[in-house]
């Protein structure tokens, strides 16, 4: 399966849940300090006891080159826990000129593996183009951020009336020949949502900002479900992966996600 | 001496040319291929035969993550090589909601030790300041970059008249509260420098796009010597490290950047 069939299969048995593997060491179970590689571990034991009910698993690459070279060790040592029919996104943020994105993308889709990958859109297509050539991969190009600094560029207003962000989109549909590209859009309000899908059209959408930044998922699921389309992915970190740090911190973690995916279903119902 | 000092320091001995080290394993002279780690010995003597001519020197990430923890082990033993009083710029383009910003922060100030970062600006001012925090470092923010695609959206005209890199640019100089922020400004056309200075005030200014990418070194310079101004550094990556696969390649790439000195002393003087 290629990234977006991925993606589709997981919709398709009503699974929209993404879990985002935020791993810090500080915020670790104490009892798993005593490993040789509590990083490590504390993924497996999460990936173990979620991918019956995960849509998909979101690495986070900050939280692994703070610890250097062991950092990147232990994102390829993660890739290797998850389920090969789950879809993988390196959430790397990256984007450069053209023969420097050739490298990230080599680093992120070829040496490491990742499905997919989320890329900055500032230095436009070129800085993109790159990753668009790996066909079988999926490219979440950020559109409007869950965060408060998404208005001090992404929510400027052009002279055409329309905003920094919806160019974004527009120019995503334009870059999606090969039907690897997909965006990133802020869940934290959900009318924003309805105002864009003329823009966002059928591009899958990752949606980071529910729970921890204040977004609503029924608000993210119903809004999909007014206009009967799927491949979205709606992204938790924090409120799953750290719902819980007693020594059962991986069934907790499995239970946030069973009871995620029953409201959702009972909103698709 | 901080990153801004060490800038100064080097622009006050009139270097202003930047070492880009985009060390590619294909790239590299035969003969070093038979070292345990070309990479690291190309960097090792790139540094030794430049450093006194050198403003700065500029790692690009994507070039070292391709190969992995590996990568990472060199860009740690690369900053080992440059003397203490030349800035160093970690050239990763992060930028991304504030509690991972500061992992990335912590990742290339702390852990690697570089005195500067480049930033993507796209996610706007929580996503850049866990990065100004540190009152001792430089944080170069992408505001007009030197590729095609900079037309897509940094060239965007907005509702006011400005463009969004001027947005940006602007913003730059609110955020710049601790005199650690600079821009990075494509150097391919010189007359967009002139125009914009108005913006860009007394930021420290780290262009792009000379050589390689078609800017002129005579352009910029004339632009920064019409204003009477300092603070910036033009950096050439290729057109210093490849100058020559030869077995001197060491001794081509410091009669290069001499012989570039040499024109900016023209120049000015």
């Amino acid at each position: 399966m290629n990234a977006l069939q991925k993606l589709e299969s997981a919709n398709h048995n009503n699974k929209f849940i993404c879990v985002g593997l935020d791993t810090d060491i500080n915020k670790l179970p104490e009892s798993l300090l005593k490993e040789s590689n509590p990083i490590l571990e504390f993924n497996r034991r999460i990936i173990e006891a979620t991918s019956k009910y995960a849509a998909a698993y979101k690495i986070n690459f900050a939280f692994y080159e703070v610890e250097g070279a062991n950092g990147l060790k232990n994102i390829e040592q993660t890739l290797n826990y998850i389920p090969q029919d789950i879809l993988t996104i390196g959430d790397a943020k990256r984007g450069d000129i053209g023969n420097t994105s050739k490298k990230y993308a080599s680093a992120v889709f070829n040496s490491m593996g990742f499905d997919s990958i989320t890329l900055h859109p500032y230095m436009g297509y070129d800085s993109v183009s790159p990753f668009l050539e790996y066909d079988d991969k999926l490219n979440f190009i950020l559109a409007l951020t869950s965060n408060p600094g998404a208005s001090d560029f992404e929510k400027l207003k052009l002279s055409d009336g329309s905003y920094v962000f919806q160019k974004v989109i527009n120019a995503v549909n334009n870059w999606n020949k090969k039907k690897n590209c997909g965006i990133v859009f802020g869940a934290t309000r959900s009318e924003e949502l309805n105002e864009n899908f003329e823009h966002i059209r059928d591009l899958p959408v990752l949606l980071p900002g529910v729970g921890a930044q204040g977004g609503k998922l029924h608000d993210v699921v119903n809004a999909f479900k007014e206009i009967n389309r799927k491949r979205y992915l709606i992204n938790i970190s924090r409120g799953i992966i750290y719902k819980d740090s007693s020594d059962d911190f991986d069934m907790n973690a499995a239970e946030e996600i069973i009871s995620l995916n029953n409201q959702v279903s009972n909103i698709l119902s």
